[in-house]
């Protein structure tokens, strides 16, 4: 390994190895220099409007590409990430975050410098608690193999690392040689055997086994064997909500959405009725359970994640995910006749009378029309989310949302990443009007680096999730004519939709327009809501009651496997 | 004291009590309850489009009003505040953060509910490294006076305080007599006199003194304090860059602000020929310090500010700022005649060609015009911050900027809350694009709530400061039609200003157009700086130098005084 690369090239070199080929964020004087070794680099900058665009996109471009970075100045940029370093974080998104500081050698008096908050080290202490691995490179002698530490980390268990490098560490160079970190995990192959053997004997003896699939199969790659193994055994597949289109869902083994009551009641029924449910990669959240409305027997469950592996009631360690998967490929387990599946939803909304009021229905079953093996949904929370659950992508469309962290803005910064990380795809952005007034004018950064993805606003005047829940003034926000903002941006169009007519036709004429953005204003009723939403909005509902906590004992123990 | 108040309700009467009749913040299912109660409360919700738009207008209402609040949900609200916050603690705003969270009934399985990052505790434990208290009411045997303590602290060290709020403690009631806190100030009455004696002996042997003061005699209520002790012994008054307008500029003993090297030359050199400065409430910290370049002999300076007092080379421990304030206004200093002060600068620019481009320096000379006693000039930073410092304000005009913590985008939500806190003041905004790029949007709240600021756009394309350090495409913003804002939003007046007659025509129909905001978009050459911008540029580009450190021993110790 070379010894004449600086610290700062040598990071710009381990994140080109790893497919980053984009970093975002926003220049600021403590980091001026590595941005300038970033523009000699074969790695693209893309300047954001805001440190927490430029999080949410590469959060984004790694949940498509495998890994993201971030890059931004001491505390007045860093801090900014904290949210949507968060949200990577809970959703377990390999993003890195390279924050610039003051130089070591300017600290020695402990003066006030500006940007500083309490300590100089008050910024990577606040991500120690948002990343999986932190590091300040303070000492030349030690900053490479920092630098390999926060990257094993960050691989291993697929969550945000923190990479701090002050103005004068950039273009150090160590002058001692190199040696590059060799980090293996490690399998307990007689707790891998033994698990193995209780997996296929509850398998082979199942009548209705079903394959629970959640987001982990994604971030581990292990998309292709999910597929191959359900197909070579028939076991049908249902996908968690954060794992919806972990498979296609044009899939003939495909079930749909599971997500306990608040889903579909024929994708309820068959996985509940399972005498054996293989769940891959699920992380076992409220909403994934459908605010605890999921009812599965732990007794009936094997449950294999990257952090726990349990079979029934008991639990094995040491056995990650991947080792597991490769040893499940390999057993014997007997192949089925194709099963019996409930049918799926039919194409079956009447045709809307164009001068009807757009409803949220109507305007996913509008939306699924323009879907192609080239379209990637990108969609914020609230009923972007729930909504498109029924979305019923038939084809091979890539869909990424943040269904467990739910923050809102995540969607139009989200495209940037998305769309930079596979051009082929096409962003479809669901963003609902509160959402977008937050993070909306990153179409500034669309038009920058001419993407174009097709952004519907979902302008019901509010907040109206929380309307569901417990409704007040608060949840009004001030109307805009979203359709404007081509005008501001000076690139774009625009278009208003407050019919079925008027929706079908911005719709045509948006997908139609590939030189750059479309925006659609969607006027529908503040109290519209798909019945995903209404169902979860009544239990939240409980949580502003007077009365003690709603949720009683027991009612977890049902759902939450060992 | 009342049994009878809630958890709740006790917080919002703890804020009311002190004068914090808005609260800023968004909305969220972990904080509905509480918005509930805040609704039926005599204090107002501002509604805004982001967090750190509540957070920056919070900070600004706390610096006009003496305390400010927001309020927000869960992680997904709370971490987009950490900017914000964390540019409070640093410059001294007394902000209260009240943040949501989940039950403490429904964590008992610890459960991944929606929002959660790590922890339930993870945000209080962000937040407790930004903020001088922090609390989660978990127990409403303690609640109550948790609240006492995180407001005392607050108020004592006029710095964040954050108090989290569980869903189900909102409306708890304590069984038990709530016993009010009883928290006083100590002095160290020996200290105290020590102390005074010497810096008496001082100024009255001192040939030229001159006061130098910082931004706490704003935070601790001594303005007035300041202007009476300097009349009446006739000791001229320069103000730090953070310190701006904590006396008016149009006051004979007056002399302008001293930032080193930077500032004018005149200011300069008479703070630095003094044999007794007395440094009252300032923060010696870079950018105050002119990036290092102020000159000061400690063995010449009294340093008195709420964490030190220093007379010469030796410290005093136990004597808070307020009580040597009013010893000093008691003691017997002797008055001196009116002393001889550098003249001002003349309002000496002459006419410009109307045709002729903007420069900044014109623009703040038109600026100039326009403000009254009942302005408030809020200024984002780069050249809005140290065009301004030049500004004239010869009239009693409020100034509003982060000064030090230098965060980008405060300035347009800071009018909000400026206003607010204020609402005789109308605030004249000064933003850079690409701080408005950041934050700008708020004009939504703005519209919402029928404010009326001038804003101003200084629209050079670009990232100036960064420009001036290290220029590359990295800068570069993209462009936006300011002036089609009000477009977006459906309110406002757009101008557009590429000429000086432009701009003086903008800024005579935006100041005589009351009805809401007016935006200019002042279109200024990518390279045209102030000044000051140039000589604190040359300093920091020394940073993406590839030579160790450009900051030589020796030449802060020239600078901090003790």
């Amino acid at each position: 390994m070379s010894n004449h690369v600086s610290v700062g090239q040598y990071l710009l070199q381990r994140l080109y190895e790893k497919q980053v080929h984009h970093i975002f964020g926003i220049p600021g004087d403590y980091v001026l220099g590595f941005y300038d070794l970033l523009e000699q680099s074969p790695i693209q900058h893309v300047g954001t409007c805001r440190e927490d665009g430029a999080g949410f996109a590469a959060d984004a471009y790694a949940r498509v590409k495998g890994m993201g970075a971030v890059c931004v100045t001491y505390c007045v940029g860093g801090l900014n990430l904290t949210n949507p370093i968060a949200g990577a974080y809970a959703e377990k998104s390999p993003v890195i975050v390279i924050s610039g500081a003051p130089g070591v050698k300017e600290r020695e008096r402990n003066p006030l410098l500006h940007h500083r908050v309490r300590e100089f080290s008050t910024q990577q202490e606040i991500f120690s608690h948002i990343t999986v691995a932190h590091t300040a490179l303070e000492d030349p002698l030690t900053a490479y193999r920092e630098i390999d530490r926060v990257f094993d980390a960050v691989e291993r268990y697929k969550r945000p690392g923190y990479i701090e490098i002050p103005w004068d560490m950039v273009d150090r160079v160590t002058p001692h040689r190199r040696v590059p970190m060799d980090i293996a995990e490690l399998t307990d192959m007689c707790a891998l055997e033994e698990c193995l053997e209780e997996a296929v004997s509850m398998l082979n003896e199942a009548e209705q086994p079903v394959i629970l699939a959640g987001i982990e199969l994604h971030r581990f790659g292990l998309q292709d064997a999910l597929v191959q193994f359900a197909e070579e055994k028939n076991i049908p597949v249902a996908a968690t909500i954060l794992g919806k289109s972990v498979m296609s869902e044009a899939h003939p083994l495909y079930l749909g959405v599971y997500e306990g009551a608040m889903g579909r009641a024929e994708v309820q029924e068959y996985v509940e009725a399972s005498d054996c449910v293989l769940i891959l990669g699920a992380f076992m959240t409220d909403i994934n359970l459908g605010v605890y409305t999921a009812s599965l027997d732990p007794g009936s469950t094997i449950y294999v994640t990257s952090e726990r592996l349990s079979v029934k009631h008991h639990s094995f360690h040491d056995v990650p995910f991947r080792s597991f998967m490769a040893a499940l490929e390999r057993a014997s387990i007997r192949r089925r006749p194709h099963p019996d599946l409930p049918p799926r939803p039919e194409d079956s909304l009447e045709e809307q009378n164009p001068n009807a009021p757009i409803t949220i229905k109507g305007m996913f079953h509008e939306v699924d029309r323009h879907l192609t093996e080239d379209t990637i949904v990108v969609s914020d929370v609230g009923d972007c989310l729930f909504g498109s659950l029924d979305l019923r992508i038939h084809r091979k469309t890539e869909y990424v949302c943040p269904a467990y962290y739910t923050s809102m803005g995540f969607a139009v910064p989200g495209s940037i990443g998305a769309q930079l990380a596979e051009p082929r795809q096409r962003p479809l952005v669901l963003v609902g009007d509160g959402a977008f007034q937050m993070t909306g004018l990153e179409l500034s950064t669309v038009a920058k680096y001419e993407l174009n993805p097709v952004v519907l606003v979902l302008n019901n005047r509010g907040y109206s999730t929380e309307r569901q829940i417990l409704d007040g003034p608060f949840n009004d926000v001030h109307g805009w004519e979203y359709s404007q903002v081509p005008a501001l941006l000076g690139q774009g169009r625009g278009f208003v939709a407050k019919t079925a007519g008027e929706l079908r036709e911005s719709l045509a004429s948006a997908f139609a327009y590939t030189d750059t953005f479309s925006i659609v204003d969607v006027h529908l009723d503040p109290y519209d809501r798909s019945p995903a939403m209404e169902r979860l909005a009544k239990r939240l509902a409980a949580r502003t009651n007077k009365e003690p906590p709603p949720i009683e004992a027991g009612e977890e123990t049902r759902t939450v496997p060992a």
